[in-house]
């Protein structure tokens, strides 16, 4: 795809909200990009106008059958002022693949991430400079047929917004207590767990809801199959450091591929620590912990970069890791990844690209 | 709630569509209703109004993390001209239990079938009535708030759109061709399967495509746990009548407890024929054909009613049913229920409510 990306300029620009109250996906920039599906013109018109109410037909099929998919990455302002975009390419490769899973056309993401970084630059003033805070950037493809049959749906738009976020730990990073669920599922192999896809978090928000109102801040979601194995957090992939290896679950089918997954596991390689992708159960991590080998457990997303754990709850056992401090892997993951994420750090492999 | 719902009628009446070319869920009647729900009110604000497109923010919580759940009925006219839902209740109830497991607030069911009422005789006239043909009532609930945090939404909409429906079956019963999936998974025990929620048709979109290009009109899917036991059809329960004996997977917490499934079964138990809810594997169907004791196969489903299964191919084994043909039950059960829902025939467990 090589459209002209048509602009539209707002004319009432809004108030930008105060750094200090931005929270996460609360406030919006003042465009966003669109472009159409059709049959017969495939994606078409391109377009940045100002952020407003979509017009959607009642029937349209992804209110009823919730034929959607999204992307999450952010956009960092670097201490010279120029904005970086982290491993872009990559949420467009996992775009693709939730499309394909759920029967959604594929998109250029080469035009896609072009797109992004025209409507960054249009709403370059949004972009919050306060340390920890950066610009979400959220792109998301739904179905806009207006009919009532279960099937692909012949339209589509894709969107993205863009929103100003706060710190995710407003005093530094701090241990957070996670619950692991041993009742609902999340996904299961042969599902859409792999995708990111919006059912998946439908299907999620029960138990996070349960977990918060006990005081957990996420659910640690178990195998749907046998609820033993380990699969991931409510919106990250997570990590063990068990006996100095680095322990995380494998990709297989259910969990959904995280950018700062990989970009962990890169990262842990290059500095020659060990590190297994496995299955890994329940069961051994609260073992480990009984034989004094639980060294670390730490989340791992994209809004919150790392996130070190400091209790988990399973039924009525519990554990508590590395005395509920942030661990020295922990610290050092987050201080790199972020250190590239906002130009401190150099970036041998390329990771950040300019907006 | 008693609440009073206010009526805007529309002023530019549409062109109503001829009665052969309706198909399913393609037109839309002049109206709709509506209503609101906030922390601070609850439900409120129920209103029909013109048949309209939605505004919607983009950031609305159902575009990215699918929390969404509908119901389906249907009105039928009566020959003398009457309407007639069939046990809407139910599916007051089911939307309730889906509200539930999606963290969606609960609604009075009485007042929305009350809603439905007023809106169909708004919409008095759209209702087609040539033989087989009905009104399709789809209500839905929608996750409206404007925010990107995943977690229930603290707004929601409730929508009723009415859709004339075409005949099923153009020229009567007809048996259809079905496909075991033994790939993709629908839902899992601890998920949402047995929720009428957008999400699981999402998840079900692929597989249902990848068999129409086969050439089979529907999925039959199987357990996600073992790949064997038999689960319900895209949008059908279903019913395997083996030795005398009518089957049907028990309600196992991940397949939709169908309202037709329900009436089935109270029909078949007031028949006094044997019938039994529990686990049936697909290799007990194809063991049952190779003895001659399979002897009929029906899918139930609000859309069809009951629709005969003529085929069954797993993998790269194929069941012909009853020669092809429509079997005396399944003849039976729909007559029986189609009577009962226009009219035709008694109504001695009163299913029927005049609209
Ligand atoms: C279910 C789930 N797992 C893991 C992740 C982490 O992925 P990433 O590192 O690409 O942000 C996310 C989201 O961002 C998620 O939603
Ligand atoms: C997944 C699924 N199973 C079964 C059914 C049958 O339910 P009912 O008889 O209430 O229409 C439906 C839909 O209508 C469905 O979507």
């Amino acid at each position: 795809m090589t459209q002209e990306i048509s602009i539209q300029l707002t004319t009432e620009p809004r108030t930008r909200p105060d750094s200090e109250k931005l929270g996460f996906g609360k406030y919006f920039t003042d465009h966003m990009f669109m472009m159409d599906y059709t049959l017969e013109q495939g994606w078409h018109n391109p377009r940045i106008v100002p952020y407003a109410p979509l017009q959607m037909d009642p029937a349209s099929m992804v209110f009823h059958y919730g034929q959607a998919v999204f992307e999450g990455l952010k956009a960092y302002q670097t201490s010279t002022g120029e904005l970086l975009l982290f491993r872009p390419d990559k949420n467009m490769k996992r775009l693709n693949r939730s499309n394909e899973r759920l029967g959604i056309p594929e998109v250029s993401g080469d035009f896609v991430i072009e797109a992004i970084r025209t409507l960054i630059n249009i709403d370059r003033a949004w972009v919050p400079t306060a340390p920890g805070t950066s610009l979400y950037i959220r792109p998301f493809i739904i179905a806009t047929e207006a009919c009532l049959g279960v099937r692909e749906s012949h339209t589509y738009q894709l969107i993205v917004i863009l929103s100003p976020v706060g710190a995710y730990y407003s005093g530094g990073l701090a241990p957070v207590k996670i619950n692991v669920e041993s009742s609902y599922t999340r996904a299961v192999q042969g599902g859409i767990g792999h995708a990111k896809a919006a059912g998946n978090y439908a299907a999620s928000i029960k138990a996070q809801s349960n977990a918060k109102k006990g005081g957990y801040s996420q659910v640690l979601w178990l195998d749907a199959l046998e609820k033993k194995y380990i699969e991931e957090v409510g919106s990250m992939n997570i990590f063990f450091k068990i006996g100095g290896k680095v322990i995380t679950p494998a990709i297989n089918g259910s969990i959904l591929e995280g950018v700062t997954r990989a970009s962990v596991l890169e990262l842990l390689g290059s500095w020659n620590i060990p590190v297994e992708e496995r299955k890994i159960s329940i069961e051994e991590i609260f073992e480990a912990n009984a034989k004094g080998e639980l060294e670390e457990v730490f989340g791992t997303g994209t809004a919150a970069v790392i996130s070190p754990v400091g209790e988990l709850y399973w039924n009525d056992r519990q554990v508590l890791i590395n005395n509920g401090q942030i661990g020295p892997y922990s610290q050092k993951l987050y201080d790199t990844l972020t250190g590239i994420q906002t130009g401190r750090l150099p970036d041998p492999l390329k990771w950040t690209m300019p907006v």
